[in-house]
């Protein structure tokens, strides 16, 4: 059996790497993955060979991973964040069916939910949904489906891909249905460029959120009833306090 | 300011945690945390000194870890998963408003969400939804109308807590409430043990898992519409393979 990992390298490819991600690049001979995620290890790891492909090509760089593999190589497919939340390592499976030959190996990575969570403070500490508001690949009533469904039972909601060129009001048209069950001044909070250079973070209020433009390095963060701002952090309590 | 670490050890304190986490546990003089995680750690930190307190004495064992930072020591509270998915990280954010000289760094982890996932294959590649099955700290009327919330939406479920002593039949009920939306044979897996000695796993059907005993080392995984088993893996896909 040929082996072939798929290893989120986390938020920024940095510290928050796990240390089972970084032992499984250095054991390597190759390295794939999107042009833009193999600029920010290729430093780190100067002796290897990389390839890359760039968006739309998703299902070519999968295949170029087995292919490797098949010729002896130690392959690596890396994502940011986990490959596992919006990554790759679902249309690995799905591809891995035409090279039954090799077998593939998951290595989770910090996710901008859980990375983003950090840098904001404690807004995932209970029940939280996780969506992409991407309409590339799932039809836009689904998304409005689970915004609505998500808000209406007052799950802590994460957002994933927020915004892009094409969908500037995606994130507008999301607080909208969020306000139709959430208050206005819900606690929320966004994070750009989580674990690079140039983080940033706010706090604000859903009504404000609604008027925000973001950026798709942005990934959003929108409070359950609970969730407070505490000394500049966004918080959501478990209720330990009241055991 | 003293700072004060909370620090997510990953699923089993292995090789899954960050490596940003290992550097700040290895400049610390202090390590607190639930007797069980400590043990985790204790052995790869034997120069630390250690704290621990029992369950149910969460608020203390913060304000154990703000004193002893106010000692002047470099403190970290150790959380399994990561700190800020029903972690610790909540708690620490309220305690220390007593504290207003203590900051909080917040370092990520792999959730068992994550890490879990990696070990079924890739059932999370799409819009999820998080939910604890434990009604200690939540009414149980707020996770029902959570779990057909998440249901109705066709989100994948990860539940966390999914049963213990007390509510051996939570599971069951959760099952029953998912059946209203979800297919009868709808894709489902059970990790136990993640990253840990001993760590299983199982895909089944949504049927199945209704009348599956599981203990509290267990995370659950419900698939969406499209969730697949692809040679005894988990699989939801995305849609890449439509573009």
């Amino acid at each position: 059996m040929n082996r072939v990992y798929v290893v989120g390298i986390g938020p920024g490819a940095g510290k928050q790497m796990t240390e089972e991600a970084r032992e499984v690049l250095n054991a390597c001979d190759t390295i794939i993955g999107y042009t833009v995620y193999v600029d920010l290890v290729k430093e780190q790891f100067p002796e290897k060979e990389f390839l890359t492909t760039p968006m739309k090509q998703e299902v070519k760089r999968c295949k170029m991973a087995f292919e490797e593999a098949m010729k002896g190589k130690k392959v690596a497919m890396i994502c940011s964040g986990d490959a596992g939340v919006y990554g790759m390592a679902g249309l690995m499976y799905e591809v891995g069916v035409e090279f039954p030959k090799a077998e593939l190996e998951i290595v989770p990575g910090i996710t901008a939910a859980i990375g983003g969570a950090a840098v904001l403070g404690a807004p995932l500490i209970h029940d939280f949904a996780v969506i992409s508001l991407s309409d590339l690949l799932t039809p836009w009533e689904k998304i409005e489906k689970r915004v609505r469904a998500a808000a209406m039972a007052d799950f802590v909601i994460c957002l994933y891909n927020p915004s892009s060129r094409k969908r500037h009001d995606y994130l507008e048209k999301a607080c909208n249905m969020m306000l139709e069950y959430k208050a206005e001044d819900t606690i929320c909070g966004i994070v750009r460029q989580i674990g690079r250079d140039g983080q940033e973070s706010r706090i604000l209020t859903l009504k404000e959120l609604k008027d925000t433009e973001v950026d798709m390095f942005t990934t959003v963060f929108i409070g359950n009833e609970q969730t407070q701002e505490m000394d500049g952090h966004m918080v959501t309590p478990r209720g330990y306090r009241d055991v």
